[in-house]
């Protein structure tokens, strides 16, 4: 089984992907040879999880630049790529700043460029969870030292923040990953995620990885902080703004409101490719709308099916970024960031 | 199709009931003709919702007696039905009310005497239901009349509190049905309720009478609050304190958390038959586990399935009873039943 959630293939001409659709009953791997299989891919979420949908629309556009590397071939794939998730903005972020690299280049040259640029862009993605894994495992141990009763650290979270979503290591749960591996004793509730049960990859992740961890219904959120089971929250986002308002899985939200009910911190981890930077407003951001279908099951009955809640920054106890935890504030991401607050 | 969610059939000899756990894909109806049989269908949930579970027990106690009326029968069958399920207090209650009512009575009469209290219950809850509708129906008048804004009366609701949940008209539901009747244009957002999904039985019940209705994951109930898409919620609940906490199926608290940060009132339809008269502590309410593979579909992941939580009194706008609306007090009930606050 690889380790990583995507891998180069075939000496450069491929990329190969977990089918996270297939997960946790069947581990299959889905080799990508063209543009249109790595959007479709992302479309249909056989990969999801913003730093891995940004770092495989890159391949994708090497891959499509290797078809056409002329400039409406370059355009084309840029739209093809960006127009299959909206909500990420690693997406987008992602395809610019491939196709901002190769674009100066000549034809010839863009797509082994634009593959190099993924290939870094990947590892870059990995040094950033690792990063993230080490300062939330800190703030965690902090947590663990300050609570005094015995007994293991229980985390609540939502979605999937794991190596499936991050090419490795994972966002959210790199810091319980890297606690476990030091032998800090934790306990993870891992949440449903309804409609498409990412915390069923969540807990197939910490499964294989050993993580004590027990499912429950997105319903049950209230009542595990309502009853003292939970000592902190820990999850990934999708697209935190600058001033530190965090957009990500639909049902985040609920989670945050009951966490401070309960006067349980929330943490978010939250690499700096995932970040608004250019504006404050989270009314600014894109909720996907998905089919009715992952909701109905093919009954006949209505069905809105929005992918994505913003948990307002006052909710948040602090981000964990790849250059430390910060405050959720423009002043707090200033302060480890200042290059993107010009 | 009956219109009732339990009848008596065969001269006295069974009841019928809506098989619940096949809705909404097939309506078939169950003959119960045994002590055994109806407590079979109430821990199966093929009857469920607190009303109707007290009605059912009733029936079932009646049934139990014709085999064995003697005072061991009748403890014995107290004590199965009283076993099946937890939380919601009509069961007990009910059981505890027909047994009473029949232990002073020869054991020749206590089988016919048991099954009149048991249809006496079941005309006294669709009486209650009736009276929620029309002081629930005046409440949701007057807020549609101070929102001002065209359109339709946005109700969002968690579970199933309809006829299928209470004998006829059902508690949140039927302040709804009534104004639908009245040709008050509303719509409601039905919460899908993992893990039973019983917002298909109450997108079923709103689909048949003709009311506009859209489905939602459990997790979307913020984002539609947040984003001024709910005008009002309302739920039913299985019991509430004297003091107006309200146990109600799980995630209900997440709700009434999202409503009060919105701003949005949060209404709770509860019959007396369902309010705990007896103390004001939520904590000593038992909450049903039940078992982890409603949660996992039966894939190897350990589980927690707890099925209700308590919303706190500050979090409920008001209490809809069938003597009319009050606070979620011990103040304000004791204005709508003062023999129950001795």
């Amino acid at each position: 089984m690889p380790r990583r959630a995507i891998v180069e293939a075939d000496g450069g001409d491929a990329v190969v992907i977990v089918d996270q659709t297939l997960l946790p009953g069947r581990f299959e791997t889905v080799r990508l040879a063209t543009l249109e299989a790595a959007a479709e891919a992302i479309r249909t979420m056989r990969v999801r999880g913003a730093p891995l949908i940004g770092v495989t629309a890159a391949y994708g556009l090497a891959l499509g630049l290797r078809d056409d590397p002329s400039d409406p071939g370059l355009e084309r794939a840029s739209t093809v790529l960006c127009a299959t998730r909206p909500t990420a903005i690693n997406l987008a972020w992602a395809v610019s700043l491939i196709a901002d690299r190769v674009r100066p280049l000549p034809a010839s040259r863009r797509a082994a460029a634009a593959w190099a640029g993924a290939g870094e862009l990947a590892e870059a993605e990995v040094a950033a969870c690792e990063a993230i894994g080490r300062y939330g495992a800190a703030l965690l141990r902090e947590r663990l030292a300050a609570r005094g009763a015995p007994g293991p650290l229980n985390v609540l979270t939502h979605c999937n923040a794991g190596w499936l979503a991050t090419v490795d290591w994972g966002t959210a749960l790199a810091p319980i990953y890297r606690l476990h591996d030091e032998g800090v004793p934790l306990h993870v509730w891992v949440s449903e995620t309804r409609p498409r049960n990412q915390g069923f990859l969540t807990a197939w992740e910490l499964g294989e990885h050993g993580v004590p961890h027990t499912l429950v219904v997105d319903n049950a959120a209230g009542l595990l902080l309502q009853t003292g089971r939970v000592d902190l929250c820990l999850v990934g986002t999708d697209r935190p703004t600058r001033a530190g308002d965090v957009c990500n899985k639909i049902g985040t939200a609920l989670k945050a409101l009951a966490a401070r009910e309960a006067g349980v911190p929330f943490y978010v981890a939250a690499p700096s490719s995932s970040i608004e930077w250019r504006h404050a407003d989270p009314a600014r951001i894109p909720i996907e709308e998905r089919s009715a279908l992952e909701v109905t099951g093919g009954r006949p009955v209505a069905a809105f099916n929005p992918g994505f809640d913003v948990t307002p920054a006052r909710h948040v106890t602090a981000l964990i970024t790849e250059r430390g935890v910060c405050p959720p504030s423009e002043a707090g991401l200033a302060g480890l960031f200042p290059e993107r607050m010009a």
